[in-house]
């Protein structure tokens, strides 16, 4: 799988900090811009229905509607691909390695990564690393509820993460893990080191 | 690929009778049900959409909204892997093949054939072999037009559906090929010797 410079991504658990720090990255770097997923595209809106249940689909299709929305963002003409090599710095809340986590719960581990092996790996990946708790914690003030909350869940998303992550070492993507019960700014100021 | 006995799939060119001889075959048949795709759910919908170019998109995300649609037919409690396994005939206008074959004027083949390569092949395949000028004929009285009607798209969407058909000789699947120039008639009468 292909690098793509310029392209930096954020991952971790439900309640690690992903949103956080990616929003506060942008504002750091000069000439940046920041962006999520599921995005806020027709295909990304569809996505976010499966996951608070409002459209009950099964966990395969699941899997290939996270698959087109990040087609979609990735090369559309105003895409990731297209800013990246223009130049801009694309900070990204979440990419294929949250699909892997999360969809392989219902679906093959493998056929997941397969379903993904056509987009191009970030520059730099972040993993927060925050315990289940921590997130468990936060997430509960938010009065949201989607369906990968649950706590042996969260066990489950974290050691396919772990696996994902292992899978992706040596393949030229710089894999930054950092210790989420550090503070907002410290955490920032460890990803900042890499960034500029 | 597994196969999947009692899944009946008709294949061919825009305007090449398929959803005719779906229609038809499920009268003739007793206990079958007549399906088609893209389906009439949400992301079938969406799927829709995008070829009717009222939700523009990238090839490849078209391609796994195509692939999410499927994977709710099929899978779905009330989907045709459960109504096939419970005895229910199940046919389908369209499938697979048609992905690979109209996708892959833009994504490459091999990715369309690997997006795709999780689902169950039909028992049956027919392909209603149709001339690209008659299946364009049909069309054009249809008031309606899609991204994929032109001529010169036709021809090539028949050559990718030979390619793939090509490839599926020999992995268990029946593929009947029909002169789709024979009357309707004639055709039923074909299909319906494989399949009483």
């Amino acid at each position: 799988m292909e690098i793509l410079k310029n392209f930096f991504v954020l991952e971790g658990l439900d309640g690690s900090g992903t949103t956080t720090q990616g929003k506060l990255l942008n504002e750091k770097i000069t000439h940046s811009v920041f962006t999520h997923e599921p995005t806020n595209g027709k295909i990304g809106q569809l996505a976010r229905q499966v996951l608070k249940n409002e459209y009950p689909t099964t966990p395969l299709a699941l899997a290939h509607i996270f698959a087109a929305d990040r087609s979609e963002h990735l090369f559309a003409k105003d895409g990731i691909v297209n800013q990246c090599q223009s130049g801009l710095k694309v900070i990204c809340d979440r990419y294929f390695f949250s699909s892997v986590a999360y969809q392989s719960l219902e679906v093959d581990f493998d056929l997941v990564c397969q379903i993904n092996n056509q987009f191009p790996l970030p520059q730099i990946l972040f993993f927060i690393d925050t315990p289940v708790e921590v997130c468990l914690q936060r997430i509960s003030s938010r009065n949201e509820s989607e369906i990968f909350d649950k706590k042996n869940l969260q066990e489950k998303v974290l050691t396919n993460y772990l696996k994902i992550l292992d899978r992706f070492q040596n393949q030229g993507m710089q894999i930054i893990k950092i210790d989420g019960t550090q503070t907002v700014e410290q955490i920032l100021a460890e990803e900042l080191q890499y960034l500029i």
